[in-house]
């Protein structure tokens, strides 16, 4: 049994208790949609980031791990059509992380991503951990039958998804290499003098290229996440999408975990997967597979979504500056396949899962 | 700086960045205070658990865990006068306890509790750590304006307690000492063979008396949190309480937090104090101060609250069986005193607090 597995355990214990007609969504979507009122519906979401699963501190600065705290939560906000209100954080920390400094960088990267959305911290809790442990909480509004969920996309709804994929996946595997982020003002090149980690085999950058930049700009689209928020308040306001999920676990799972909530399957075409430019740059010279970094990596944190084919018109080019991509299209029969070049595969979720050694 | 003096750093870090006016309470009560609409406000908090800091695997069956987390939210949701709804859970889970039966058993002690308060768990989310983690959130919700919070003390208002006080810190004492839970059904006697934890003197009972049934109930005091969510609602809608607060670090550590948030003092009783019956009977033999035990002890849960002496005659003699006991009175000046026999002393808080020894 993995996490997926006993989420889906506890969903079907939740619903065989179930009283209130007010929970419109709950354990099964990217938040919780609860009926606040007449005209206004509540989405609530929490992400527990842990130290060493979910990050390393000696390649995650404090302020970024700050920032990206809040950024997937906000991501998950954007993927309800949901704009985000209020925070909350729960902070476990080891007690020589106390005196220096650690807690107050956090926040010097937490507070400018929540004030460029208006998003106000409201609450917490701290107590002493083995690790650093953040719980990251985001309550949103979204106007009443507005919110868009993972469980309704239709047959034929062509598949979109927004900015490029894999550079976050590119990124991990440059640390993993020994890259670490140069953060100075400026800097564009990683830190020189960083040691892999441990089972890394080294990471070596051509000096007569520009590869040192490339390299940094991947690090940093590992570890200063970008949320699609005003992607997801668009959609959500002009109701053009039939379904939405955020790209966390890597597409092809978000995509299956989209199909299975909808019963549905999806077939997408592996040359129109929007592939970050900077990750075919590196990938060459490293055997690494961008396609598979598209597909398979996570944390992206871009919008996967699906639109009826008669409202393809109506959706913008861009928003903040992000482009979409249309990958494919929805199908009624489960399962789901690639298109590459002349051949089909079955596309299978290779995706992150905590405990999927566990039987 | 201990972790009270960060909360309040963070607290006007919030309050240099406020915007929104529909933040009624935001860091530094009990829970959150969200204006929702015209006749309900938002109540939500987060409690966060770690293993070895909050609670130890090897006493605290993992039912009862499960029972404990959630419960120690309710009280938070009591204390603001609210009615909780809603929950959600962050857990992280070392590997070994995921095929233990540990999380299955962690659920069972939480959905009973839950039921009985018609609180349903709507969302969480799931990690991999080396200790196992609990963050509990819970969403209530109060008539606008009806909230009870801590700030609100006035000089001259009586100050009460609910339930008895020490059971808790003195289970906790017991445990330290080696006495473990019995579980068994109609088991009354603590576990014999057990272990006392590392530095502890061992657990020595008089087996002529009823003291093994006596220390069971003070270890379900510390392990089985009765949270007061009757006198909470029934103090939100009547209108009763000038301030209030729950008792989860101590009576004098909590009657502090109420003084300072309402720029107010106090003098408490001691002989007024409600003792825990069996906190006396187990103290004598033992060497420990049930004074003391009643003041500093934390996570009695009860709650403490103030009146205006004209609102006294109004108040309920019980909810849910559970009495309150009048122990003081709220003082215009700063400071905390206690009366005991004809002397008066300083009260200084002496509960829980986290990175204590830090500076």
């Amino acid at each position: 049994m993995n996490e997926f597995d006993f989420i889906r355990q506890l969903r079907e214990l939740t619903h065989s208790r179930r009283r209130s007609s007010r929970i419109i969504k709950g354990i099964g979507d990217d938040a919780t949609l609860i009926r606040e009122h007449v005209d206004r519906d509540l989405v609530v979401t929490t992400d527990l980031l842990v130290e060493g699963t979910d990050f390393h501190r000696e390649v995650t600065p404090a302020h970024l791990l700050g920032h990206k705290a809040l950024a997937v939560s906000l991501s998950d906000i954007a993927a309800m059509g949901a704009r985000p209100r209020w925070s909350m954080v729960s902070l476990g920390l080891p007690k020589e992380t106390w005196t220096t400094g650690f807690k107050e960088s956090f926040f010097e990267g937490y507070f400018p991503l929540a004030d460029s959305y208006g998003v106000e911290l409201v609450g917490g809790d701290i107590s002493e951990s083995k690790e650093i442990i953040i719980d990251s909480i985001i309550i949103g509004e979204v106007s009443s039958g507005s919110a868009i969920l993972r469980s309704t996309a239709q047959d034929g709804d062509q598949i979109y998804v927004t900015g490029k994929l894999g550079g976050a996946a590119a990124g991990l595997k440059l640390i993993e290499m020994g890259a670490r982020l140069n953060q100075e003002a400026g800097g564009s090149r990683p830190e020189a003098g960083t040691e892999p980690l441990a089972g890394a085999t080294g990471l070596h950058y051509d000096e007569e290229t520009n590869e040192a930049e490339t390299i940094n700009r991947l690090l940093r689209r590992q570890l200063q996440t970008q949320p699609r928020v005003g992607w997801g308040i668009v959609m959500g306001e002009e109701q053009l999408a039939t379904s939405m999920i955020d790209i966390s676990d890597g597409l092809s799972s978000d995509l299956q975990h989209l199909c299975e909530e909808s019963h549905v399957g999806a077939t997408i075409s592996a040359e129109f997967i929007p592939m970050d430019e900077d990750v075919r740059t590196i990938c060459g010279r490293r055997a690494l597979d961008p396609l598979s970094l598209a597909l398979h990596g996570g944390e992206d944190f871009e919008l996967l979504f699906t639109v009826r084919s008669e409202n393809v018109p109506r959706l913008p080019k861009r928003v903040d500056g992000i482009q979409i991509s249309r990958i494919g299209e929805i199908k009624a029969e489960a399962g789901l396949w690639l298109h590459e070049n002349d051949r089909i595969w079955q596309l299978r979720p290779q995706g992150f899962t905590h405990f999927a050694t566990q039987s």
